[in-house]
């Protein structure tokens, strides 16, 4: 914990990649790509998790359970999602190791137990499900479903980075059965609105909604909504995504249903999900050169109370000070740790919590005892100031509120100031690579122009925002006619 | 659900299957031996989950991910563990598909995509865990290390049933680094008994808790405890284990520390799951001919309000009254439905929370608006009576504590008339099979006369209660002296 980040300035990737670490949220395992989730960065996970889960029950959805592997027939059902998730998955074609005969106490696979048919380890659960679905659906009255599921993936990816992209990480998959086009749609937007108001009020970060183009959809959806967000490096990151999937499952595994009018059609569905790669955000949205900034809604230790002291007696005193405070800031609904580990030093200590990002830190000296006062720190501002104990509580429990406002608030502030219209390609080019950010532009609406400026800048359409208006304009590349404004910008 | 049960008393096997699947729990899927835990189901689950996971937060334990992959190399360290799983373990083998040459839109293994080390899908994670540890700990200030992970895990059984055996489970594996034997000793044991008073309180399922024989040991442990249950057609059922694993680990993966003296020791482990299984326990346990019964504090429902009416006056009626207990019932914590479907006549209704165990039904028609009164029928006795509306939250309350003590109390009462002591081989087989239930008998000790008892009754030794005391006797089977007697029986 000791030695300090590489700064954002310095190199930003680098700063990423160390704070993960030092923090204690994550580390990389023996599995190529795949991460271990330490226990602090679990603990964060598990809040996401609460507060998603408490999100989806409140909007009707309830939790199952669907295998991990889906069989190689089930997986290439739906063409599209089968291409699109081809070329990167875990294949299981054994079902036994056996003792090998040329190195003793060691294994191999056991070449008579093979698989009839290869099991895909799920990169995605659509297949698996709506084949579950074809039995749980024959009219009107067994619909809506409306599931999600806390599950593992698996994409092989080739190039992988802590929370950002992992061959194995954890997310959670919405999937939804529908009478109707429009009420799909429905869904598929309230999902996508979920997903914003979450990363706004728990995340503290500000979200663009919007739908994607053809060439950035999911594969086998007919329309993606996303929630997009801007990292300190103006780079743009997808936070979640939620797809209207037409009838493209329905048809693909046979799920039709008998209307009101009697009538059989094939079922509409959403998918939807959010996975750890939120973490990735939530780090890259607040932290700075000393470490982990965390909003108050989603930092498993709120406050912490750390003890300056010589003698025994000193801390004895302090001790009693702390546990009080503690038992009434439990009362105002802040979780508080007392550090009162005698294996290090309050300077080590400070530097701990404020690389792990706890809001608040009270520290208690022999002064303090004193004259009835604590020093309060905070680590969004760094700001230091000697508060009276009398009414500590009530000062504690209102700050976590103005922290996580204050939090969003600068978030909000760096994300509305880097989004920048231009008028020509030059323009483009010269705010994505010196201001950065998002550029908003006229966009002809042809993949093939989309895939150009692609190759030239490295910028993708981000999305193109719901609330966007409609104004005339002509195409930043190809001069031709457009109707909207786009967001481009480059993207982890 | 309208179809009637096998009894219990016709086919226990198909009562159960058939009860999985009525009752909405779970059922079978695409893929050989996983099973697709249905909404309500998962809510039974999830309620587990909950109390498990307070309780190991109490008993200072945090969560953690590790990867679903353990490379070949690492799953072969620990030479009995590897053995004990080799046998039934997925293999990945291959990391993309591509299109099939032979067969237009269909997919194939693409061979150039063989991966140099095969993975394991874990059976358990001891290995990958272990590995991770070796460079977590340093010194003796980095123990204790406690650690919990709720996860998914793969066992290729070729004979499975749903809950009680499937190729993919869920679960939660603790795994414990510490000092000193005692301590990890200690730690075992409290986990264990944390499963002990979770099963009896939560789950009213009384347990015995005990050590198993060697032959019955985790693959890797020194020593592994358990808690067993009876189930009521006689059986036992392993219902969760915690072991002590000494240094074998340690000793396998290389964690050494430097202990309070500077010397280098190898670290001491425990590991203890409990997974979904435990819904196999808790169906068996209480559930009649009728379909499930659960306790309260498992009931993702616990009352059920059902209206009776032949106007929509008269259900406008009942709704004001339902709505009312409703929200009371919501202050006294009691999680209740009310069922206003028109699609359903209140028969069907009866016979559906009859089959999904609902602890307590409350019936309302013309008469009890009349009356002031409801009906309330009880799923454990399947008794009813009609009580006043006055006073109705705090006597179902007061039920819902009635019934989860009733449950276990009667499961209890099974229980202990079910563990017969035995003096005589025939005697032993004899109860076993025509009483069933545990058999106390003496035993000699020797792995060879478990063997013979097993090969020639099917029972195996269930475990050695950690509360027998120690009496002088004669082996049931060989007639050698023996210092104790174990319990006997056959098993899940
Ligand atoms: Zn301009
Ligand atoms: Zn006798």
């Amino acid at each position: 914990m000791s030695k300090n980040l590489t700064s954002r300035a310095e190199d930003y990737s680098k700063w990423y990649n160390e704070l993960v670490v030092k923090a204690d949220l994550a580390e990389n395992s023996a599995v190529r790509g795949c991460m271990v989730i330490k226990p602090y960065g679990y603990a964060i996970w598990e809040k996401m998790q609460a507060e998603l889960d408490r999100m989806f029950k409140e909007t009707g959805h309830q939790n199952a359970y669907f295998p991990l592997f889906v069989p190689k027939s089930l997986f290439e059902a739906e063409e599209k999602n089968a291409e699109g998730f081809a070329k990167e998955c875990a294949i299981v074609t054994h079902y036994r190791l056996q003792s090998d005969p040329d190195k003793p106490g060691k294994l191999r696979v056991d070449p008579e137990a093979k698989l009839e048919e290869e099991l895909i380890v799920r990169p995605t659960s659509e297949a698996i499900i709506w084949n579950t679905y074809k039995g749980w659906v024959q009219s009107y009255r067994d619909l809506p479903i409306l599931i999600n599921q806390w599950a593992n993936v698996v994409r092989w990816e080739m190039r992988t980075r802590l929370f950002l992209r992992t061959a194995e990480f954890l997310w959670q998959e919405g999937h939804t059965a529908h009478e109707t086009k429009d009420e799909a749609i429905a869904e598929a937007l309230q999902m996508n609105n979920v997903y914003a108001t979450f990363a706004e009020n728990f995340m503290a970060i500000p979200v663009i909604q919007g739908v994607k183009t053809e060439s950035e959809r999911f594969a086998g959806a007919v329309e993606t909504y996303c929630i997009e967000a801007l990292m300190q490096d103006g780079k743009a990151l997808q936070a979640g995504t939620s797809h209207f999937l037409g009838q493209n499952f329905a048809k693909a595994f046979d799920v039709k249903f008998a209307n009101k009018e009697g009538k059989q059609d094939y079922v509409w569905a959403t998918s939807w999900g959010v996975s750890t790669r939120l973490m990735g955000a939530l780090i890259m949205t607040h932290s700075d050169d000393k470490g982990l900034v965390l909003p108050p809604n989603l930092a498993p230790i709120q406050v912490v109370i750390v003890p300056i002291y010589k003698s025994d007696e000193q801390l004895d005193a302090i001790t009693k000070v702390a546990n009080d405070i503690m038992s009434q800031l439990k009362q105002h609904g802040v979780s508080t740790k007392f550090d009162n580990r005698t294996t290090q030093r309050p300077g080590a200590k400070f530097a701990q919590y404020e690389m792990q990002g706890v809001p608040l830190r009270i520290a208690i000296g022999p002064k303090d005892l004193e004259n009835k006062t604590v020093e309060l720190a905070r680590r969004d501002t760094l700001t230091k100031e000697i508060v009276a104990l009398n009414g500590l509580p009530e000062l504690v429990k209102g700050l976590m509120t103005e922290i996580q406002d204050a939090l969003f608030n600068k978030a909000l502030t760096f994300r509305n100031s880097h989004i920048t219209q231009v008028h020509t390609f030059d323009e483009f080019k010269h705010i994505l690579e010196n201001k950065t950010g998002f550029v908003s532009a006229h966009w002809d609406g042809t993949a093939e122009t989309e895939q150009k400026i692609k190759e030239l800048t490295k910028a993708t359409i981000r999305c193109i925002p719901l609330d966007e208006q409609n104004e005339a304009g002509e195409c930043v590349f190809s001069g031709k006619p457009s109707q909207k404004r786009v967001l481009f910008a480059k993207a982890y």
